[in-house]
């Protein structure tokens, strides 16, 4: 049998930096746990713009669609804030999960307990803190039609459609389910069904869904007030689920809150393919940040906790999985810190390749 | 010349409750200070609802666009869930918002300093901390057209359109540049430029009026950074000024984050009537809170300093809204809490009517 393949997609920033440390993780589980990997590399966002013109070249595309697994770095940067809409790093990215189709984004939302005094919020807020946001990611707002900029009267008027189907709530609505069935059998559904149809409609299906998972128990929350519930007291939350731009405020903002953004992973999933495993795409939830780029100062952990996901997610190794999280943690509880993750006495900092360091060791 | 005039909607749950105790203020500033109004009261919400099928009877829209200002209580409670869409409370509130054409929002997030503790934020993350924010209002995909669920193929699909013009754009940039100058001259404008093509043109524009305020320092925040950044240092802000969908959304984390929920007021603008006065409605930015309605637990303050804000706003009272804030601060300071502003040690909770004595007698 063949290994199972990586297409890496180290992409604009801090991404290529991040992802030189990931492969060294994934060699050593190929040298030491014999678990080998097919990795191949390839363009996106502004470093596929800078070669072909577009931020995702169609066979990096093709490729994408044939792995097993897809590794992300992170797109953008103000050198490409001039470029056109369609052609932005961003496209590359959001072409990939939609024509991947990977609707369910995993976001976990974790405080690490060396780092819990990062948080802006006091510690008993977010010591221990573990929730799973599951955000829709490959419909409403951000792909629904009509869309642009048009003409009207003497004037411009900008236009996006919101636009869900009933199966596309069914599917994540599920994928949410089967996650909260795994851990504390709660799910809250967050959407403006004060306001908009389209919310609606999104708590009907998840409503209906829910009948097929009698042991869990399921929440409404309006996605203001669950904006509000997140800041007061994450931890009332287990797994959350919403819709796709809802989902991208409410997971950055509960990143943010556990004081451990440069350390969170997340996972965006499909359908299975023919071989069972679903179409996926791992990739750290912070961004490119253009300014510490190439300066050896990036924290790799989120991009190699995003490894992990991909370990449990797409390979079923669950165990390796808790191996290399386990690593991460040790060499946290050890003291080991980025520069982002400054602030206590006489800490020195240790470069990007220097945590690397750290966590092979710790493996 | 005739007194100034004032709409009271009490509306909903807690709302009927901490008016009461407004129209006390009201009165004492009538009697006191000379400063007498024409008061009315009607219904608003499920109240409405109750008693004529409709969560805004057509008289009172009328009586709304004749006055000076409208104060409103809250709207909303799980008795009117099972509501149609089209006659839930909410819409009351969306029909006055919408005819009245109030399209700058201005939601202060204030920490006030005896309740810094409350905030589930460090202390020194929040202590002082006094941003404003500015949310469109009218326009964007609360009210855009096409809306509604569909039958198509053989499933539902919800539907919402987010749509804005360059005029909607430059009005509310406009208010909000004008309190900035009145302010830190500071502004953050926030969208999804990346992704959707209404906050392209909403950046674009905010950019535009801009020029006509060189002295203020403008910047732009994609939304989901915005929701990060009010999370992590919320100082960093002054103004902010953003579309109805992510202004419903940071408006309610950022009054969440400042510990002081139950305190916060809002004023609803728009353009000047015929005596110079904008259109404006004034409401606290708490919502029903059916749970404890009745009790004579809630805290009436959002709803006093509502009304100082219409002194402010409505009537160029600047002086007098002070002083209301000034016996605000005071009675807090003197330790008295209601019932929401509970956990120091040993302090009992006053009631509403309570609190609305504290007020009237720091007065
Ligand atoms: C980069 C951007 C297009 C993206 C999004 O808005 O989805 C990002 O913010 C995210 O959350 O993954
Ligand atoms: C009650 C509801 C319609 C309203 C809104 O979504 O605007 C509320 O959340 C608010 O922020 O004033």
């Amino acid at each position: 049998m063949s290994n199972p393949s990586l297409l890496i997609l180290p992409g604009d920033g801090i991404g290529p930096e991040v992802m030189a440390e990931v492969r060294r993780i994934i060699d050593w589980f190929g040298d030491k746990r014999g678990l080998a990997f097919d990795v191949s590399e390839d363009l996106v966002g502004g470093a596929a713009y800078d070669k072909h013109g577009t931020p995702l070249h169609d066979d990096t595309m093709a490729r994408a669609q044939e792995v097993d697994a897809v590794l992300l770095g992170a797109v953008g940067g103000p050198k490409y804030d001039v470029l056109d809409f369609s052609v932005k790093p961003e496209r590359g990215l959001l072409r990939l999960r939609k024509e991947m189709d990977l609707y369910a984004n995993l976001r976990p939302a974790q405080c690490f307990d060396a780092l819990a005094d990062f948080s802006s919020l006091k510690r008993d807020v977010v010591a221990g803190l573990d929730i799973m946001i599951v955000r829709e990611l490959t419909s409403g707002i951000y792909f629904g039609e009509p869309r642009g900029i048009i003409e009207e009267g003497n004037e411009r008027v900008g236009i996006n459609t919101q636009r869900y189907t009933e199966s596309e709530i069914d599917r994540v609505a599920r994928s949410a389910f089967e996650l909260a069935m795994k851990r504390g059998k709660k799910l809250c559904s967050m959407e403006k069904a004060n306001v908009m149809e389209s919310g609606i409609l999104w708590r009907e299906v998840v409503t209906e869904v829910g009948k097929d998972y009698p042991e869990v128990e399921l929440s409404h929350m309006y996605a203001d007030a669950g904006a509000m519930q997140l800041c007061r007291w994450p931890k009332q939350f287990d797994v959350i689920v919403t819709d796709n731009l809802f989902g991208d405020l409410l997971s950055d903002a509960a990143a943010m809150l556990t004081g451990s953004l440069g350390m969170l992973p997340s996972a965006s999933l499909g359908a299975p393919m023919a071989n069972g495993r679903p179409k996926a795409l791992y990739e750290p939830v912070h961004g490119s940040a253009p300014d510490i780029a190439g300066q050896g100062k990036a924290n790799p952990i989120a991009c190699v906790l995003s490894f992990a996901m991909a370990l449990r997610y797409s390979f079923d190794q669950g165990a390796e999985a808790e191996r290399l999280e386990a690593a991460v943690n040790k060499v946290l509880a050890d003291g080991v810190r980025t520069a982002d993750l400054l602030g206590e006495e006489g800490v020195q900092p240790v470069s990007t390749s220097g945590m690397g360091d750290a966590i092979l060791g710790a493996l």
